[in-house]
């Protein structure tokens, strides 16, 4: 295609609403305009690149026995109230009503849609396993859309689901949908991407993995051991050591006005690993109070928090007229409270905590002796430098990755609540037992761009790129050029080259900062110049290549380059 | 694919629901489920089918220059508020609150969303002509959903949107999208789809056409002529003739009791035709009444009303106090009325009309000597039988007709109301001039197989048809069976043929059945009968091929009737 007819076009500054490099390069370079709070319209290259992503998932799903299917973006309620999730997932659900009032809800997953189509069709253990796939629009009305395509609301998914007989079965097909995944990431040319052990959240199950890009602008924050451990931060288990130390008599002290760790530490010349400390929740159903203790230098994990109660908790707020807030501690705290105490207080003695009365707190407490029956939970947050749960060296790092892609282990949540059974072996009913696995096709093509750019924009891998070769005739109305350039357009598409060909008037510094703004990978450049001595320039956009090449020779060796660079992936 | 391992099962029995013959061999054949009124999902031979369809719209539409973009399905009500859509559209139109209150809708078609896209990319009169289309799931908020996918609510369509400088270029544009929807549909396998021409309601502009498929199903009534004329009726032209007669005196007859035209023809002993009968109508507006006359055998036809007053009207309800109805006469009515005069009565004389007065009627009324400065519009539905507005023959044919596309010519309804402008050569603002063109996928699908089937299923072309090739195995448990067969279909795939696979244990009815539903072209049979005699048997879905082919040379045999098949469309 010739670039001057090409919908879109490109810039120098950077959009005032725009911080990470994907999103300031894909703006810049025309293959995206955003239309409302994360929603976006695709110009011709960002299309291109979804496409191209599209069919590489494709392949993958087909290859590990994929059926592809289409399930609706519109969705009854009374699917949803099935499975309890109209109920219980929060305003990320976009809920409206048709024009008869009917309740009705805008996609964001699919379990229910795909179980309601599977329900019936797979009747018989001989119809197991199975998966299904679809690549359809999305929506989850996402409350902090940011960074482009990265976080929106609106958004092309790839989602599949399969259905076993055993738990086993699942693991099995579990872990070639893992080997699937890292194809995908590698062919798009991400191969860095890294799976870790991962929240099931609103989906349900047990074991669930995201397949996380590590980068600087990443929302999620990731722990990660040069032994090969990692695991989202959210469900990596905190270990920690306690310095060993005698027990002591517990006793009761006036702390007048000293109610953070910060003045507590002061006042008792301790350092904040010695204190047991309270950190307040209440529960969204019934603002029933949650106290969490734990080591006085450690945060609260809330995912964590949450699978153990089985239930949302927010921040406590107002609680003051129950508890003496600030001087919170296990001895004497009122009835009806949840309390849950953090694995980092098993085995330590001697801490400082509060009498739970204004302006008094115990030194001398030890949880295992003062604490008759106590149990502990993890429910602290991995620290950066803390102990690596796989080799157990304190070697943990915390890193921020983008989620590209996610799979989980979901069980019998779906096909039990929505009553999909299947007769065994025995002639005796029972529940499917269900895996999902999705990727975001944008927020793939916008990690890519995240890790594959310059400053003068994105280097698109040649298995994505909205085009393979870029041809750029310098004074093209010179007639050799116009003739050499042509020429070479059209035997390059006649190879089956997908070429994208700048003819316009304009300067050469011009359409090369157009280039790098497309990011295609292999560019060809005539210029009176360069064709007065019989060659043509080729570069490829990463600079790995950058020499002359003879004019008569510049297609076959072009294309042979071209795919090359499509094994490679 | 192997027939066992697929979704979705098949089944005899005529579901309660389903009337037409589309909607009940793709409900039995496994190919949809209805999740909702008007909400289908697909089994993959249905997604199958429709993404060969979107293949072949895909290369037509590239093939007259079109840039494929996405568009969103959540559309920001401010974007149909600056076109004015936002209040013009009834409630088809599906409107929602995002999670801070914002109004947003579904996109039903996205004039709004393309010209959002392309403002502001295209500044230059050098950038025109273009085009570009997406393909997406659009909702339309139908009331009356029904026939499978025929008319549903949720949809899956190809929109194309092309900008011009002149109406000139539009027009050549226009006829290139004509001719590759032609294309369309005759690769689709629907060669016979005619476009006539049709309103172009709430899209707004002059042209329109429609592809229509006609069948006895359709929803459209078409005026057809062996002439070549075609039109939607909701357009067509109609002419009738008037048989000479004298002018007579204008007199009051009593006439009580009297207020249909069967009853007038039997007091005053004359055909319909005689008579100048009344259709009372109320703006939607503001209730205004409008009154049309026309010729007393004829009809009024709406969308002619609604496109001569420009705005909406609906049949009048309780006007009784202000209009003497059953005797409502163009002499005499009251302040405050339009009044419209259909064609059929201009040139003629001595007709029976209404005196405004309950219980009387005029006789001898002559419209143009009775009414001073009385003008004729077209506002009458055209008659079976009726005047061709082509070749002027008594022979226009009313048939039905599925709309299985349509292009606008737009004009600049959308880039005016939306400041969408370019700078012409002179340097001078002005607004680009649209087309637009829309296919609906699931439609096509079905209509396909509305016209292509038999009692026992649908009858796929070899252009969209789920599977190219299905082979039955009959008696797969005896070794030699399941040697050739297996043999076949690896020989098969490795030439690139799509291949259904019947191996299951079931009798040969079993399968035929399932294999008449789904409608693969090429089906070969193989059975210890026929291998004994060395051969196999080769069947095509629409009885066309029925014989014996030697094993030996099958797949090669096969192959070559599956390219031939191809070339076909």
């Amino acid at each position: 295609m010739k670039l001057g007819e090409m919908l879109g076009f490109r810039f120098k500054e950077t959009p005032s609403d725009c911080q990470i490099a994907s999103h300031i390069l894909m703006t810049r370079g025309g293959y995206i305009k955003n239309v409302g709070s994360g929603i976006f319209s695709l110009y011709p290259p960002g299309k291109r690149i979804a496409h191209k992503i599209e069919r590489i998932i494709r392949e993958e799903m087909d290859a590990i026995g994929g059926q592809e299917v289409m399930l609706p973006v519109t969705i009854p309620a009374s699917l949803w109230k099935e499975s309890g999730r109209w109920d219980a997932v929060g305003s990320e659900l976009l809920r409206f009503k048709d024009r008869w009032g009917s309740d009705m809800l805008l996609g964001m997953t699919h379990e229910e849609a795909v179980v309601h189509l599977c329900r019936g069709a797979a009747p018989s253990y001989q119809n197991y396993p199975f998966m299904v796939y679809q690549i359809q629009t999305k929506f989850r009305d996402e409350p902090r859309a940011r960074g482009g395509l990265i976080r929106v609301r609106e958004f092309t998914m790839k989602d599949a689901y399969s259905f076993h007989t055993s738990q086993e079965d699942l693991e099995d097909y579990y872990a070639r949908c893992h080997a699937a995944y890292e194809n995908i990431f590698r062919r798009c040319g991400i191969p860095e991407t890294v799976s870790v052990k991962s929240d099931s959240g609103m989906m349900g199950g047990k074991v669930a993995h995201e397949f996380m890009l590590v980068t600087q602008v990443g929302e999620d924050y990731l722990a990660i051991c040069d032994c090969g451990f990692s695991a989202n931060m959210e469900v990596a288990e905190c270990i920690v050591e306690n310095v060993p130390c005698a027990d002591a008599v517990l006793t009761k002290v006036e702390t007048p006005d000293t109610k953070t760790i910060e003045d507590l530490c002061a006042f008792f010349g301790r350092t904040s690993e010695q204190f047991c400390k309270a950190v307040l929740y209440q529960k969204n159903a019934n603002d029933e109070i949650v106290v969490v203790f734990l080591r006085g230098d450690l945060e609260v994990n809330e995912v964590k928090l949450r699978n153990l109660l089985g239930e949302e908790v927010h921040p406590a707020v107002s609680v003051d007229d129950v508890l003496a807030c600030g001087y919170i501690g296990p001895m004497g705290l009122p009835e009806g409270v949840t309390v849950i105490y953090d694995r980092s207080l098993a085995g330590t003695h001697d801490l400082v905590t509060g009498a739970n009365e204004e302006g008094y707190h115990f030194k001398g407490f030890t949880p295992a002796r003062d604490v008759p029956g106590i149990a502990f939970s993890d429910v602290a947050k991995i620290l950066d430098g803390g102990i690596c749960p796989g080799c157990k060296n304190n070697s943990i790092k915390l890193v921020r990755g983008i989620e590209v892609g996610n799979i989980f282990q979901l069980g019998t949540k779906y096909t039990q609540s929505m009553e999909m059974t299947y007769l065994d072996k025995n002639g005796k009913a029972q529940y499917p037992i269900m895996g999902c696995y999705g990727i975001g096709v944008g927020r793939l093509m916008a990690s890519v761009c995240e890790v594959r750019h310059d400053e003068y924009g994105p280097i698109w891998p040649m298995s994505i790129a909205p085009w393979q070769v870029h041809i750029c005739a310098i004074r093209a109305e010179n007639p050799d050029v116009a003739a050499a350039a042509n020429g070479l357009y059209d035997a390059l598409q006649a190879a089956g080259i997908e070429v994208l060909f700048d003819d316009r008037k304009v300067s050469p510094g011009f359409m090369f900062s157009d280039a790098d703004l497309l990011g295609v990978p292999v560019r060809v450049i005539l210029s009176p110049k360069t064709l007065g001595r019989g060659v043509v320039e080729l570069k490829t956009r990463d600079k790995a290549i950058q020499k002359d090449i003879a004019l008569d020779n510049a297609a076959s060796e072009i294309t042979a380059l071209v795919k090359e660079l499509l094994m490679l992936a």
